[in-house]
């Protein structure tokens, strides 16, 4: 590799680095706005997104500049392929947190509904994956990688609780129906974020061992 | 280009619209097997999954193929490199899809619910959503991508209607909250496939004109 190529990809990653770090904390303020019925921090998250889809365009152009300039080969290649999909997830976990924090505003003006306390472990668990799969990247990291993929499944057994106690909620006031609408809304966008972060993890794999688990749950258990 | 690299391009727009075509079928059964309560046909969606994931990883390795053969600049690598980010939006429908069919899954076994009749009229929107932005990809037309763009405002209006009516039947029957929540859901995940053609169709806005309106909505109104 020349040392151009070299700097460039790891300029590359420490963008995707620190986009990584702006999506998680607007996971995290996404849910406090919830939890806080906070609708000015609702609107931080909301009016963040275009600096983080800016940062996002960014990673897109350099990937593009890399293979136009460098026209890498083999490990580098799929090096920057890995990039261009971490970076497409990040862009869905940003949106998605701004889908959680436009619920959060629209339950601040209506009744108030008890938020599931799990819903701060749901959150714990789907940001410590999103920053352990960056890190399973950048170390190359394969067996790390499968770790956050096996915590999909605690983020998905949490879902599934807090989605209970919001129809439990539901049956008991009828009038609370619209704000446990939203809240069981933005339960499955974290939900889904959580997804994003396995992808990142798979393709840590992918890009590590040559083996697509991506649709292939099979190959995770390998270990 | 060379006669080589333009014939890879060429099998490589022809996989990815058989793609398209799979996850079209998958979208509609899907919303079939939810109207008529049908848990076979949801059951074929789900299992039909597996061959479409099949598919996009061909699409996804032949992307690579081609970078690594030709080392394409310029243009080639544009449309190599959107064929990529397509790739991985029908791959989101097909998942949508089978979330959709789980959903149907789920409610065919409880209490039926009306399902409201505008979801046929989203349905249609959405299908042919996918099919006109991969049809403006394929003859690089971005006005016809901004009418794909365009389309997404009628399906949010009727996934607000449609949701408006659940929320009602939930108030009216409390016993009908479970398989409300499902309608819910099976809809929200009808509105995001139409956000993913949406996303397609700005995709091939950005590869014809170089400009980037994925976060730009004023950018839509140009013309």
């Amino acid at each position: 590799m020349t040392k151009h190529l070299e700097s460039d990809l790891d300029q590359l990653q420490r963008d995707v680095l620190s986009l990584a770090a702006s999506v998680e904390e607007a996971i995290y303020k996404a849910i406090e706005s919830l939890q806080t019925r906070d609708l000015e921090l609702a609107q931080q998250v909301i009016t963040g997104d275009e600096p983080i889809d800016q940062q996002e365009n960014r990673v897109e152009e350099e990937c593009l500049k890399i293979l136009a300039l460098h026209q890498p080969v083999a490990s580098d290649l799929r090096r920057i392929a890995t990039v261009f999909m971490i970076n497409t997830d990040l862009e869905r976990m940003a949106d998605l947190a701004v889908d959680i924090a436009e619920r959060a505003a629209s339950m601040a003006g209506g009744p108030a509904i008890k938020v599931p306390a799990k819903l701060q472990r749901m959150t714990d668990l789907t940001t410590t994956m999103v920053r352990d799969a960056l890190d399973a990247f950048v170390h190359l990291d394969a067996d790390a990688a499968r770790t956050v993929c096996r915590m999909d499944d605690e983020v998905d057994r949490c879902n599934v609780e807090i989605i209970q106690e919001i129809i439990g909620i539901m049956r008991l006031s009828p009038d609370l129906i619209e704000p446990g609408l939203s809240l069981f809304s933005a339960t499955r966008h974290l939900e889904r974020i959580a997804d994003h972060a396995t992808n990142i993890a798979e393709d840590v794999i992918y890009l590590v061992e040559g083996e697509i688990v991506r649709h292939h749950p099979e190959a995770l258990q390998k270990r």
